[in-house]
């Protein structure tokens, strides 16, 4: 492999490696190690704590798949939050969809929020939209203050390490539960089923103790560990599954359609065994 | 990332990286380099030419994946053929399914066969059964010298480089139209949509061009680039979205449901895209 090469830090004993132009940033944030840097296929990238987040090339799969499945579940998805997610892909996805009225976005570390607003102006241009608001402040500590205010809410954290760690615990699920509306629904990523199967039978228990109605789906993100990603949604009364698709807007997609919205809950085998 | 680590060659830009216990074999075979690693997280693992080729860990997606949805849309796939395929994975699909009564492989490099018996016997396992045929030779002369032979007929190649470049061709293709009976169906594994745009384009173009139904289909593949890889599928008479799921046969899978086998169909629009 000649020329520069960034690595990701990896425990499971698996790692991407992609060709890099120059690392464009990096800074010690008080939560996070942060780095952008320029690669050859993947173009600008973020990565925090030698995890990457984000890359040009394959931004809009998480972005819409961690949004759009909620949002056109809700009938009226009009009070939204985002709870990390500060790149501001979430927000954009959110901000696009014509029954929203007002996002709220709360990161605790605002240089996300600044980096990504220099580096990625296509992802975080969502964050300049009117209808969006933007709190630098702690999810957990705002979702402790939040009851029966939002229609849909979605955790777009880290891996469960250093300031996420919070963001996959019991309580946490249950703050949600308690902050979203009768009807509200919950999204969080939640990793690969291939490399933490211990994690996704975890948080799977947590949400079905929790929520009337708990499901996971799959999205294909090239640049998280193993390709396979998957995505824990918990609906107090809508059936991600039993949605209309013909009512569902167009909100100009690279990856979400439709068909992919029924066929993300098509689970393979040895995933559904991780849910029992 | 400390200790041994195995990182895949590749030109594009996006390298895969497993760290390994140990390195089992390796022998420049008269076709390619071939290499057994023993890793910590996907166990054993073959390697042809610097590329992943399979691991105990995530063999199952491809194997299933490459078979089934062919053998589950043809009424009665009785007499089937695999060109590469030498690790004896698909066949053991193959010899699994209740109707079929007769497998041949035709694989150019008898080192991959021996290799596969000896590190990988869950694997190529199914190189024993009695329906199946090993031929050793070239699968480019096979196809030529048979005509109206096959019920299914899979190519289970490398990547298009060395050995297998001329398995990517039109020709060829026109080859395998002519091999298959009146109503047989052809797959191919064809790459990754995120990192082989132009090849999948030109391939899907050639199969349209030759079957009166050509289509692309996707599975979760960890070990190959970017985690999404493309199967294309040709077929003379049988759609294999209308396949009456019901009517699948369980052969005891870990990844292929009859969800998943109408699921896989349902592309992502960047993916429609590249077979306009």
């Amino acid at each position: 492999m000649k020329g520069l090469w960034y690595t990701e830090h990896q425990e499971a004993g698996v790692a991407i490696s992609l060709k890099a132009k120059t690392k464009l940033h990096e800074e010690r944030t008080d939560f996070q190690f942060l780095e952008v840097l320029d690669t050859d296929t993947f173009g600008r990238m973020l990565v925090l704590d030698g995890a990457i987040q984000t890359t040009m090339k394959d931004e809009f799969v998480y972005h819409e798949m961690i949004s759009l499945v909620a949002l056109n579940t809700h009938p009226h998805p009009e009070n939204v939050l985002v709870v990390g997610g500060g790149d501001g892909g979430a927000i954009r996805e959110i901000a696009k969809h014509p029954h929203v009225k007002k996002a709220t976005l709360v990161e605790i570390d605002p240089a996300v929020i600044d980096a990504s607003k220099k580096y990625f102006p296509e992802i975080s241009c969502g964050l300049n939209d009117p209808k969006v608001e933007v709190k630098v402040e702690d999810g957990i500590k705002h979702i402790a203050e939040s009851k029966g205010k939002y229609d849909v809410i979605l955790v777009d954290s880290t891996d469960p390490a250093g300031p996420a760690v919070g963001l996959f615990e019991h309580g946490f699920y249950q703050g949600i539960f308690d902050a979203l509306k009768e009807d509200g629904i919950f999204v969080a990523q939640t990793e690969s089923p291939f490399l933490t199967e211990n994690l996704i039978r975890g948080v799977f228990q947590d949400f079905k103790s929790i929520f009337p109605i708990a499901k996971l789906y799959l999205a294909y993100i090239p640049t998280y560990p193993s390709g396979m990603w998957s995505f824990t949604i918990g609906s107090k009364k809508y059936d991600p599954e039993a949605v209309d698709t013909a009512k569902i807007p167009d909100t100009n997609t690279r990856y979400y359609t439709p068909q992919i919205h029924k066929a993300a809950f098509a689970l393979p085998l040895f995933v559904q065994d991780l849910l029992k």
